[in-house]
């Protein structure tokens, strides 16, 4: 796999990615994006998400904090994006968590041919009918194994799973790959989980392996993790310094430090 | 008070501080509570809030972009808290500014049974009746003794009020306390008294002694800014450092720099 | 143009600056705000608007994650501002990449009397009638002069246009200023065009000539994005050291730096 040359194509082609996210990390998504070289837009009314995801590259949902409008809306921009064929982004955070998470992400993946779907494990483990727990948007407990419930999920919905955690598993049913890029205090800052996606949704945008993109785009993300951590004594500082490492990821960083296995 | 080992026990228990909160500082709020060691959720669905207030461990309500919807699912999260009996907070940003407010403040007041109420000193002279003005969100002028106000206000709510400013004041009717700690720089950005209240039920979730726990929380979050102010010259790396800080606080400091007292 | 006595009236007054903006940048906004001098409220419920304007001194609009509920409250408080006689800025954000922003951008521009409408080239293209294209929020291309472009529809419009770029171009349909001031690593975070609104506001609030306080505005805005550049190596840290030099802004620096030139 030829990370850097994904990145490169991202920061030469300029893709928008249109978001429908959630009012917490909705900052942080636009800026990661724009900040590994792509154009984030973030817009929600019904009246308009079909026009800005025609225009757009990539579509990236998430339901951090849904209500049944959005839903609405993402519903009509995903239907939109698989008219024009363009890559979907789900992120089901907090699915497990209550009822109205798990019951609209399934119908997202109803409604929509969804490329992309990523979570924690026990988001994932709840939508691949495994006894999970949720805690909020954190992953308590998941009955099973983790690869095995992404090849699974990954077969019955036709679809490249990512299951995050300190190892990320990524599966479109056939291979897996597994990334082990990252650092703990990435999951000690707020956000983490919801930019890992629009940056998978950048990768996605350019590459059309969306196992490869996910996976490329993870490792990346990872990398200026790790960088980071190296300058920070503390997650206010980590969290600028990610900034900085992620717009100035280079190719030397990302040949030396990579750490994706292709274990299928 | 032993500060030091509320502190722990939010490390120790991580409780869920399940959020309804602004679109301003959701994410400092999300950030900070994380950042003490507790886990967030924001949620406010009409369809999710009760059920994901029935696996928190305290509520935080704060109206500062309140719509009439919103307000409705604070008070569904507001019920289902007390029915569980956790600890419901509500940070009354902005009540004086508009009547809309006001009233909605109040309403929440009569329909749930809030544990503490927190606001700075025009936002709780306007709900205990005194003559204040509001200008947006910040407190002008407010007429009486703080200190009388907010025992007076305590007793006829039967809630712990908590009035912050230079000195913050915290009684729940009986027993008062000062707490000392804190920097000008404090009040110089954007989501300092959101992340107080989303700190204070980080501690109120695993102290019942409400008045204890909004002194508590109210310290370490000052002593945190304190610590901050050493290492900044501006704004920017102020926020950046009082991120450091908060979530690099110890016995050691605390025990040095807190600046509790009880008058009454 | 004496830029520091504007800057002083600010700090001075303390103008309240009401905001209907978008999420993404709301935080921003609010701090951005405070650390020019102003205060600021962010207030959309239709029940509240009108009020919260009555007690401001410049209403900023800014479409950016408008819905039609949102713009029926920037309409609102659009005409109270027009009866209090305060000015009205309006950031057109993603003018031309949706039907829905170029339409409702133009319903506010019917309903109200905007001050101030700022935009970048092909948002302000559009509004003004010539061929553009915008992507998702970016200008990509306009047809004509921009220079001419401002000052046709500053007359016809019968207000301030302003237009974002490497260079601004600030004009009433009369008088022309160009502000150089700024630094390209701003593009590179998300926010920026936003924040510059914001500041507007707080400079139009006491400053009634809105040229003239839309370009010092822009000025003070890049000299401390210019001051940011010189200690930062990368994004993150831009952004942190850009809102600890805005905050810091001193005579010396602008005196020394301030690039406006009045070209008509």
């Amino acid at each position: 796999m030829n990370i850097v040359e994904i990145l490169e194509k991202i920061k030469e082609q300029k893709p928008l990615i249109h978001h429908i996210t959630n009012w917490v990390t909705i900052y942080d998504c636009a800026n990661i994006v724009r900040a590994i070289g792509a154009l984030p837009v973030m817009a929600h009314a019904k009246e308009e998400v079909e026009q800005m995801t025609s225009i757009a590259n990539a579509l990236v949902l998430n339901i951090g904090t849904l209500t049944v409008d959005l839903i609405e809306s993402m519903v009509l921009a995903g239907k939109k994006a698989n008219k024009k064929n363009i890559p979907v982004i789900l992120d089901s955070v907090g699915v497990g968590a209550t009822d109205l998470r798990t019951n609209k992400a399934k119908e997202i993946l109803e409604e929509v041919k969804v490329s992309i779907l990523k979570g924690n494990s026990s988001e994932i483990g709840t939508l691949a009918g495994v006894e999970s727990e949720t805690k909020g948007v954190e992953a308590m407990s998941v009955k099973g194994n983790l690869i095995e419930i992404a090849e699974k999920l990954a077969n019955n919905r036709k679809l490249t799973v990512v299951i995050t955690g300190e190892e990320d598993i990524i599966s479109n049913g056939e291979d897996v790959y597994i990334c082990k890029n990252g650092h703990w205090m990435m999951s000690k800052i707020v956000g983490t989980g919801c930019m890992a996606t629009s940056v998978i949704g950048a990768f996605a945008a350019v590459e059309r392996n969306y196992t490869l993109a996910s996976s490329a785009a993870l490792s990346c993300f990872g990398i200026a993790g790790e960088l980071a951590a190296e300058k920070s004594k503390s997650i206010g500082t980590y969290k600028v310094n990610f900034f900085d490492e992620i717009f100035n990821l280079d190719k030397v960083s990302i040949e030396k430090m990579q750490k994706i296995e292709k274990i299928k």
